[in-house]
């Protein structure tokens, strides 16, 4: 690997496979020298989890015999991933880490269920700049193209600014073509939740079992969210923390009457 | 149930049958109607995970026939068990979801790796008032005894004060004799990370393979942290949220060049 590059490390949450990750991977390319370390399989939903009851593999393999970059499949989570990449594979940290891209929302409160993003807040807790990136197509045959001009950008931007450590970004891009898309924006985490329904079915072998299925509601009109910028055209970036202490209720709790009978 | 009692959803991490699930319902059974959907086997550090890509099951049992509270165990994630507890079996909001006792410490860096407190967390997106209670003492035969007056305080607190939309709390309790602990401090989570060591081995195949371990490492000496109040004997309370958004950092982020070639 040249001197000069910055050496970056991509994961994901969709699989080594994904066309998100492949489209990451050949924007990343152009920039600096790349590792890859991802699952090997569908890891969306899996939030922060690790792998700590059961055994993990990583193997390398070769996708594109023509490509620069070194790929590894690993078994396990995408902060998994982030571990064995900086842990075992990496001799040296690398200059940035950067996830997806996403099949699908990562927006609002969908940042604490995603694996993409729960990979990159790993990579910040362990001190390397990070991003994660999403687009807001979940088909497996979502178009990439509209969004590597961003992508470059924000991450020229990382790499020329730096981030402020316990900070990463989480980057939203909406579905449109690239003429349609009308810049990037700063934005919060829009107040949202989802509304669950369980899909409740009988086995073959007579016993229930459930789907979780669900219903996204964004009860925020802000126009300073992820998801207002998004819903016009915007792409959004939403600088993510993983201090989650809620520093503004210290002072109420600290009103309440703890400690009276010792 | 009676009407004048609150209601209250009970889950964990360490699996239904763990003790310090046991004690928990126990305590809770003194102060309201009590539910417990928790997972059928151990779910430590699957953070915020929930199960999309599978079949969830979820069985009434009873453990304790003498005992007044319902109990399910389900097959997924702790925070799968709340969101199966008030979307698929409860028929009205719980006035409190209480998590754990888990097995080992979920103060600082932890609180984000936690299947205890992704629970509640996922409570608190709900609007439901939640706490995470966790024991310094990752043994199956860890006393709980000590544990009971400060969750016993603790709960009748926020339910007689309530929470604010968009806080849990994140309770951690020293492993100490009841005389040795020296009350409840109001803290924020410390700075700290993991150092990771894979453990590399073979399979009986011939294969190559990695256990993840590591090293807590604590680089945050302030005083007002949850291991710093633990550390002194002291059971921490740090209000916990879940809008990530740095808000501190946008202002900076405003000041980069974006939308500039567009």
């Amino acid at each position: 690997m040249s001197k000069k590059k910055p050496l970056i490390l991509i994961t994901n949450d969709d699989g080594i496979t994904a066309p998100g990750i492949r489209a990451l991977i050949s924007v990343m390319n152009e920039i600096g020298d790349v590792l890859v370390v991802a699952p090997d399989s569908p890891q969306s939903a899996k939030g922060h989890a690790i792998t700590i009851s059961e055994t993990l593999y990583c193997d390398k393999i070769t996708i594109d015999a023509d490509a620069p970059q070194e790929e590894y499949s690993c078994s396990g989570t995408p902060v998994d991933c982030v571990k064995m990449a900086t842990h075992e594979i990496l001799k040296r940290k690398p200059d940035l880490c950067v996830s997806g891209v996403n099949h699908g929302s990562n927006a609002a409160i969908n940042v604490i269920y995603s694996g993409t993003m729960s990979a990159a807040v790993e990579a910040g807790i362990e001190g390397i700049p990070a991003i994660g990136f999403s687009l807001l197509d979940y088909s497996m045959q979502a178009n990439f193209e509209p969004c590597k001009k961003y992508i470059k950008e924000i991450v020229e931007q990382v790499l020329a600014n730096g981030l402020q450590k316990g900070v990463v970004l989480n980057v939203n891009i909406p579905k449109l073509e690239a003429s349609e898309i009308k810049g990037v924006k700063i934005c919060r985490q829009a107040n949202a939740h989802w509304e669950e329904e369980f899909d409740k079915r009988v086995s073959p072998m007579g016993r229930e079992y459930y789907w979780l299925t669900g219903k996204f509601v964004n009860e925020d009109k802000g126009e300073d969210t992820d998801e207002w910028a998004l819903s016009q055209g915007y792409v959004s970036v939403v600088p993510t923390q993983f201090d989650l202490t809620a520093h503004h209720y210290i002072q109420e709790l600290n009103s309440w009457e703890f400690n009276k009978k010792q």
